[in-house]
């Protein structure tokens, strides 16, 4: 199946500068795809510190159980991420498979298995043969280089229509340091995470306790707060790595979160998440639009993100918007629905600028041309003013397509 | 927009006979259709006991609200339902519509506005312009006559494309009593219920303390238990009338739901909210197939039921059986998502008769042939064995066609 790239895809992708004390590589392994790399290595020559979020599934995949055992120790020397196959549901030989690829990494890198990490993404439920790559880890290893952050973020793709990188900078100590970032998956996007896999270096010297928390805090208004079909996958996998080689040039270790040194780059990490998780759901599958929606006034924080994520999965909501029809009548539905307290009659709501409902009924100098304007654009703003309380939250999805049914009624086969 | 009648479709339609106590009228009133009927009017020459249950969404109709104010008198005289407007998010103009429409019908029927019951279904947030059909109601009520159920039935439908009735029979006493009912619906359709009329009458003399606790019960496994595409709509309503004509038969009024004269009643009603509710499933919008979802072994039938709807309403799981595809990985995605415990290792699943998966990996003996050959049918069953307790639950949904997204991205305009 031949998929075009998505409408709504960066028009220039961003130079990515190398990110002191990380290599890359990928490989060829033809693990499901013809033609294309599909293994990516990271390589750390000294520990770094790592965190980790991961999906929120009762299923999760082999590699996902299998980070968080190691992520405990805190410290990474190898990354290995896989294409094509998701070694998800596949028992006892998705460990086996696991532990071999651990393995492999480890001696090809010359540290413990338990300073690797794992990723896996692709068909869930078919036994990954691990011994197709294992073997070329160890010249992986040698060939890995600082500045190939772009095919590395190609390797990982699924139904991906383009690679995913983002890169930003910050000063810590007035120390300059980089924050490198690829991200793929374009299906079975939902919060709490949805296939994807993301994978965010910096050069900065961080301890992994302050890292987890940057990381568990950045992850909240970005990358868990996209949607593109309301399906959570097995295998969600967002990795934080910090190798320290800033130290180098007179950046002091900060081990505290809370610490003000950190102000700044905390703000180029949430940026760079955001930026990440944005192209993430302008790459859904089948996607021609994509969709902010914004809830205020409501009861509480959480109660605005439940009722924003009931839009943004209401199946009548997106395909109105790839309809180009401001059906806000179908808001109101998916407001209701979010068994959030909200209030008919205090109901007010946008397309763009265009307030085309109010007080409980249509805003009576709504224009349906002005509204149809909005609804034409790429990228829709959709506001919601629930008018109980301060609660507030934005979420992004994009619309649901004919070519969303036929890109997923058409994959396994 | 011309939709061809769903392939799953009932062949034959059963013959309603009529139901003592009752009348039925319809009128084209032009409120959106034209050269259709879209008003249905039931009267009840002498007071009928009534139950409902409507919708659970926070933003319900102004009909909604205003059948929920009358079902504590617990009489009904009248029914007016229409179609091409759901009265829904229109503020106080819609409760001025629900007021003259009442008034209208209480008028002619010569009985209390508390005693008269409404819905409306078709677009939200468009006034409802009721002076196009109250002036008809009186007309209606002499017109009105016993054997007119598939014709009422198809004065509600909105984007159904075939009218759903059923009818049962049962003795209660050794008196012979009839069921019948009407539904309509097709999408916005999840539990809890979505939009989704259904008006159901008995000429059984039940009270309706009664009557509201079998229609409670009877909802759970049925109208309750089917999702099209997880959107609750502002106005379903489900009614049950019991005119009380059976007493002249002999048939003495039972006022207890618990009352043993009631079994072979109950069972008649359960298998005809089953009926119709099959019914709407089978016309969900862009429907090709029928998915039979069932959940075993999870620790409640809470649990199960859950899960079964978080497979249901998977659009990863729908789109593959539109695709005729057995991708029971992500049958496992959707029960790791549910949020109830499961443990891959345990899991077991089931097309048809074909095991595809066991003990967390692919079933060895599992043949692809066999599988497909499930799929290929009109009515699929899904299995799914979580091995954990004794839990239960059954769900129905239909496929995610391209269809559907035709359907929704082109309603309103």
């Amino acid at each position: 199946m031949s998929v075009d790239i998505s409408p709504l895809a960066p028009k220039t992708y961003p130079d990515l500068p190398p990110v002191k004390g990380v290599r890359l590589a990928t490989a060829a392994a033809g693990i499901k795809y013809k033609g294309r790399t599909d293994v990516m290595m990271m390589v750390f020559d000294a520990p770094a510190s790592v965190a980790g979020v991961f999906t929120t599934s009762k299923c999760p995949s082999a590699p996902v159980d299998f980070c968080r055992a190691n992520l405990g120790g805190g410290v990474a020397r190898g990354v290995v991420v896989n294409s094509g196959n998701a070694n998800a549901f596949t028992g006892r030989k998705g460990r086996q498979s696991t532990a071999l690829t651990a393995k492999s990494a480890a001696e090809a890198i010359g540290c413990a298995e338990s300073e690797i990490f794992l990723a896996s993404t692709g068909v869930i439920g078919e036994p990954l043969d691990a011994s197709k790559f294992s073997g070329v880890l160890g010249s992986l290893v040698g060939e890995a280089k600082e500045s190939f952050w772009f095919d590395a973020a190609k390797a990982i793709m699924t139904t991906d229509t383009y690679p995913k990188v983002a890169t930003r900078t910050a000063e810590i100590d007035g120390v300059t340091v980089t924050i490198n970032g690829m991200a793929k998956g374009a299906g079975m996007i939902a919060p709490d995470m949805a296939t994807m896999l993301s994978f965010v270096v910096t050069d900065a010297d961080i301890a992994p306790a302050a890292l987890q928390a940057l990381l568990s805090a950045g992850v909240g208004p970005t990358f868990n707060s996209i949607t593109v079909d309301s399906d959570t996958s097995t295998s969600d996998t967002l990795m934080l790595f910090a190798t320290g080689a800033a130290s180098a040039d007179g950046q002091a270790r900060v081990t505290d979160a809370g610490d003000s040194r950190l102000a700044a780059f905390r703000a180029a990490l949430d940026d760079l998440l955001r930026d990440l998780a944005l192209q993430v759901v302008r790459d859904g599958e089948g996607a021609r639009k994509m969709l902010e929606i914004t809830v205020e006034g409501a009861e509480t924080d959480a109660a605005a993100k439940r009722i924003a994520l009931s839009i943004a999965n209401s199946p009548l909501v997106k395909t109105a918007v790839a309809g180009e029809d401001a059906n806000w009548g179908r808001v109101v539905m998916a407001v209701g629905k979010a068994g959030e307290k909200a209030d008919r009659d205090l109901l007010a709501i946008w397309f763009g600028d265009v307030r085309v409902a109010v007080e409980g009924e249509r805003d009576p100098d709504y224009s349906e041309d002005a509204a149809s304007a909005v609804m034409k654009r790429e990228d829709i703003p959709l506001k919601v003013e629930i008018g109980l309380g301060d609660g507030r939250a934005t979420v992004w999805t994009c619309d649901l397509t004919k070519a969303y049914v036929e890109i997923n009624g058409d994959y396994r086969s």
